[in-house]
């Protein structure tokens, strides 16, 4: 990014806001991977760009996804259309998305020089997500903020080590209980990488960015410390905090399945915890709520309900943080509603549109 | 079972003092699916059943791989070889394994019709698993107890509703909250039927009893309070509490990724609560170490790495939970040892050895 972006100022700030604890008159709501095949928009902008890679690396293509959602519901954040695992393809791996299958990488990385071959890739292999970022902003023209992202270093491995999805971990887990020495490189050069990648995204325009953790809970305790959290921690010391146009940007770091560590993650350089639906928001606002915001955390699968039960579902959730503080004039503890992991593509469009209508309209009612 | 069978006095009651919360001089070990394909002499009398459903429902090989771990590893309980998923089977869905893959029901129960025709099942359909026990208890010879089990309420639920296995429970979770009434039907039904199963094995020589909730995990707080834990409480209130020879039959509850609701399962009216590797032993002894034993929780695949690896690892998981009490006239905190979840089929088996040998050797140095 040769030249520092300009860009319309921001008329939606509740979701940034709340990122950094600070009172807002209603609830912020996005949805990972709100811009997704549940769409029939989507799914017709996919059909002319031929494949998922095709869609991510064509900057108009990203940005007409990405703001589909926002043309439909009422959100109060964007969040930059690719994928977690552009940055081992830019390592040289090779990401491809077969037809009704998930990812898969041509090289996986298993021996010594595999992991040797691993470097920080040169971000002009990604200035496609980068010219992205910048394009999307543009087209916001202020009335929402971006989220950038990133996969996190354990989860990156993951992908990079199994070469593809995997059920039991048993690859990535070989190499971290035979060989620690070389699942420490592997993660040292993700983690250089995610922050390299991250601060790229952040001087084209990101507003926030959120490190996606997927698979820190399928470590054990013990391990989850050493080869996720860690690491996740070494990307957050090298972030940069403050955007193009001099704002915070606050940092956002969501591991599925790590309810149980949230004391620890608590303890993270960040601004935002992201939770799973097996959390219970209270309690996790009463172990972390004084030092950070909450993201998250209905479970996916109310968007099946009729939209009676969603709007019970989504008062329940609500009601599990309990009142966000109202003073204007300090920090407190603040909530930011999303599901607990991505949407599934067999959602109902209209069941979002009563789930956000749900979100802004009881906690305007928690806050009188 | 007409007449009560009698069996041969227990040699090892290590397993069954240590769920009891007795002093042991070491502790005791066993491994879920410890009779599985990572043993070849398990694929060759499995070859010669034809299929998994013809190895599960033949007394004699059946019979046949539930002792064969123990004449490899010097294991302290051997757990009936069956499947989660016979008592649906029995209520008429008709349960198969096609090869490579998960088990499938040929009917599933996806609305009121088929929900209103679930019944308990008639116990004689489950005779071959009675026999099962009669027949391994008797060739067990008083060398270790024999565990009995069943699926809990709710994970039998997820396989009759998704029909199979699943990595959203999307039609599951659709009924539970778009039909609460039906699924709160489904799992009255299979808790009563669940309970009878296992009072039928315990009449047939089970020592001890444990419920598998593979899936309460996948539950949103709040509704696995309301969908797991409840009917898993359900069947523990209509257990039989004393077995063929009038010794007590200890009950086990395993909830993999029930980590978050530990201090709720501590209320079960169990004696052992089973732990998945995401659980420091350490915090859940603190937790509910006073009124239950816990078993657990390395993670299987620890089993790929080199022996001096894995006693490492078990050493770890020792010392997390810390000296187990030595007063024989009291009752105090107890671990059993055992993986956090199923072995898999790629373990090689020399490893297993290494595992058993390291938890005997370092549990009695922790003694002294």
């Amino acid at each position: 990014m040769s030249s520092t972006p300009s860009f319309a100022p921001l008329r939606n700030d509740t979701f940034l806001r709340a990122c950094l604890r600070q009172a807002t008159d209603h609830t912020p709501v996005w949805l990972m991977r709100q811009a997704g095949r549940y769409l029939p928009e989507y799914c017709a902008t996919r059909a002319k760009a031929g494949s998922f890679m095709g869609l991510a690396t064509n900057v108009d293509y990203a940005t007409e996804v990405t703001l589909q959602p926002l043309e439909r519901y009422p959100l109060d954040a964007a969040i930059l259309f690719s994928d977690i695992l552009t940055v081992p393809d830019a390592m040289g791996l090779g990401l491809s998305f077969a037809q009704g299958e998930g990812p898969r990488f041509a090289t996986a990385v298993r021996d010594e020089a595999a992991v040797a071959k691993l470097a920080v890739p040169d971000m002009d292999k990604l200035r496609y997500v980068f010219d992205a970022v910048t394009s999307i902003r543009k087209a916001l023209d202020g009335r929402v903020p971006l989220i950038g992202f990133s996969g996190s270093p354990w989860t990156l491995a993951c992908y990079m080590v199994e070469g593809a999805g995997s059920d039991d971990y048993r690859l990535v887990k070989t190499m971290l209980y035979s060989r620690p020495d070389l699942m420490h490189k592997i993660l040292q050069v993700n983690a250089d990488a995610v922050a390299t990648y991250l601060n790229t995204q952040i001087d084209a325009g990101a507003q926030a960015v959120m490190i996606f953790d997927s698979w820190g809970g399928v470590l054990a305790d013990g391990a989850f410390q050493q080869f996720s959290l860690a690491y996740t921690a070494r990307v957050l010391a090298q972030l940069k905090h403050t955007g193009v146009d001099g704002q915070v940007v606050p940092r956002i770091v969501f591991t599925k399945g790590g309810g149980l560590w949230l004391e620890e993650m608590g303890q993270l350089d960040c601004d935002v915890l992201g939770l799973d639906w097996t959390v219970n928001l209270g309690k996790a606002r009463a172990l972390v709520g004084a030092h950070k915001a909450l993201q998250g955390n209905i479970d996916p699968n109310v968007l099946f309900a009729p939209p009676a039960a969603i709007e019970a579902e989504v008062k329940k959730v609500l009601e599990s943080f309990g009142a966000p503080h109202r003073d204007p004039a300090t920090q407190g503890p603040t909530h930011i509603f999303n599901l607990g992991h991505g949407i599934s593509q067999y959602t109902p469009p209209e069941h979002v549109a009563a789930l956000v209508q749900a979100v802004h309209e009881h906690s305007r009612k928690m806050r009188k």
